[in-house]
């Protein structure tokens, strides 16, 4: 068999596991030098590739590829870059060629969501539009964990593991100070679209240890009273609430709750987010002492708490994105098959990428509660896997041992290119 | 020698760490029946005493104590309540002898930060000034970290690590994405009064893993066009910058910077935090894609990354109270006392609540990098062993296994009181 080069990328919002997907392709791709030769990672994504901007990764110790493992965000850069239509931007594709040839690239690995499904999906078809010879394999990677076929996305577990734990957590902690002092807690997370990243505050909740929380997510139209009433009923039979709402909360004019139009006091428009706008719903309909978290990056940059049933499962997808490759297949992506919820088993499986872009997965309806503020017994049976396990990183000085590559940059051999 | 029972009581704001003294406090009276009775703990803290709310912990299993070790928040509740001065207030004063008498009460000990070692103070004058004979100690708890002559406060350095942690994850995350997207991340952490939390965000920077990190601290009067020049210094050396802004930065007014006069479409007065504020001044100022998170009491309510030196320090400033109070002391707090930077070794000392109440420890001015954008090593060398360690609570099911206790109320002997 000819040996060819492999390029890998990493595309979009960074994960707490996206760098294990690395680790799955890299560790698996020097198992195989007898068909995979170097491993070409694009510096910022895609934009590596356009630029001729290539890092080697035969540079990196074994010891360094292991540690990606257990380390958060994109070792190699990502980028936000989405590849246009072959007809409205043949340029690039060409110079996407140009470049795989120059440096006898026949693989190409790209560990995105659904944007980075559809750029994969087009390189996929270069060899049939423009004749390159190239295997296109997409690594799945999403914290808001709407990539359709898979059962879950790798970043997600863990995303979901760090809002459930500091839930807990935070709920712990209203719950001591309601007697005197603050009595709702609100807390602002991620997902746009779908609301996952909000159902998995739900699960700090359990029979043996109920907690009043309210999930306010993207799907349900925000409705002021009917949300103020249940936060209210909360206070009363408990002395306390938490409320997790989802950063794509809208109202009843499908306008997003964060955009308040809020002005400082010179009238110049400020961006919030919407926990504070959620908190002042709050301190106005109902007077109570309130205190607000507004998550962000930390919650999908928190390798310290990842899942280990995520680690498992991005390694996994990278191992498995390898073994297609050789294997032959172009144009599909490796997928988690939930085969069994009790006790919780998965394997890999395989979709064809026409079939995973550009298609979005919402939350089904039945995973939200008759009310709207809470997830569904079915819901719980979904998530709870998914937060499963602890994989801790090793620490050094009190902090995690986190990995910095050397990223070594392969020698140019093309002209520049305008990006 | 005579038993007597115990009073404990937790105050002000809980923390991660504070279940562990009273862990050390309830398992060292356990170990000394014969002098110490049972342990009343108060229902909401001061509250529980005045309003004769009190817990039984000795219907609490030897199994429920040991895991408040490792659970966050205030087991028995906690409050913000301040006593007056005798003069100003004593019918409280006979109240709490009232209570203290029926229940035949002769230790007092008061977990918490500045204003509890001033309660705590008050109280211990009552055998003298009300001839109650009653021995109070001071169990120090504060994420603030500015009670004097203790080395360190328990709960501080959980909050640290928790901030180094996140501060370096985030790092990575914004160093992944500034190529096209966010170059500014931007986290806000506690500390009205003094810079100590956000001085913990430095340590995520070292000399072997350099992170270009601009600090806010409450000391330094918060100059605008400073800190545009320095983020945008570092995002042209380094890509992208992180900042980690104190909740007390003030103006040159004096003002909070977090205090935008923020109003809604309405007119209606708004309250954010002052992380929007910074990301405003960061995108109006320079033009930078940012994100912005507001850690609040995630960061001292995180019991799953909590510092291994501050969960043990907690637990022991628990056992000596109770020791000090064996040993016939009153009106003292146990301290830390640190004996050596390298390797880090300290001891339990003991300090008189005289020489604690009312007194503010604030940052040393050589702290502050001459910037006053930075950590110095001397401030390094201080933090950083107080961050060292984790100490992983059990899990099940994906979340950490904290206990919550069966609080079993004490049968009431008075009639009730109004506070």
């Amino acid at each position: 068999m000819v040996i060819k080069n492999a390029f890998y990328a990493q595309s979009g919002g960074v994960t707490a596991v996206i760098n294990a997907s690395a680790a799955g392709v890299l560790e698996t791709a020097r198992m195989h030098a007898d068909k995979i030769g170097k491993v070409y990672a694009g510096r910022n994504g895609i934009i590596g590739a356009l630029t001729e901007d290539l890092i080697d990764t035969s540079a990196e110790s074994a010891d360094a590829i292991r540690a990606l493992r257990h380390t958060p965000s994109g070792a190699f850069g990502s980028c936000r870059y989405k590849l246009k239509s072959l007809e409205d931007n043949k340029r690039e594709y060409e110079r996407l060629i140009e470049v795989f040839k120059a440096h006898d690239i026949g693989y190409f690995f790209y560990n995105g969501g659904g944007d980075s499904a559809d750029t994969c999906l087009k390189v996929s078809q270069l060899s049939d539009t423009l004749g390159y010879p190239l295997q296109a394999i997409h690594v799945p990677k999403t914290v808001d964990n709407d990539l359709p076929v898979t059962d879950c996305c790798p970043g997600f577990g863990s995303v979901a593991k760090y809002i459930a734990v500091s839930t807990l957590e935070a709920s712990f902690d209203v719950a001591s100070m309601s007697k005197t002092s603050t009595k709702v807690f609100v807390l602002e997370v991620m997902g746009r679209h779908a609301g996952w990243i909000a159902a998995a505050g739900g699960l700090a909740s359990s029979e043996d240890r109920p907690i009043p929380i309210v999930i306010l997510f993207p799907e349900i139209t925000f409705d002021k009273q009917k949300f103020l009433a249940k936060v209210d009923q909360y206070v009363k039979e408990h002395g306390y609430c938490s409320v997790v709402v989802s950063e794509g909360v809208k109202d009843a004019d499908g306008k997003f709750l964060a955009d308040q139009g809020l002005r400082d006091a010179f009238g110049h428009a400020q961006l919030g987010g919407v926990a504070p706008v959620v908190a002042n719903i709050i301190k106005d309909g109902l007077g109570l002492k309130y205190h607000w978290a507004v998550a962000d990056y930390l919650q999908r940059a928190a390798r310290h708490i990842a899942s280990k049933t995520d680690v498992e499962q991005a390694y996994a997808m990278g191992k498995a994105a390898v073994e297609y490759a050789i294997a032959g297949h172009n144009s599909v992506m490796p997928t988690i098959e939930r085969t069994s919820n009790t006790p919780y088993a998965w394997k890999t499986g395989m979709a064809k990428l026409a079939d995973v872009a550009n298609v979005e997965k919402m939350m089904p309806a039945d995973f939200i509660s008759a009310d709207g503020f809470g997830i569904t017994s079915k819901c719980r049976e979904y998530l709870s896997p998914l937060i499963e396990g602890e994989d801790y990183p090793p620490y050094k000085n009190g902090l995690p041992d986190y990995v910095r590559l050397k990223n070594v940059a392969v020698s140019k051999k093309l002209r520049d290119f305008n990006i």
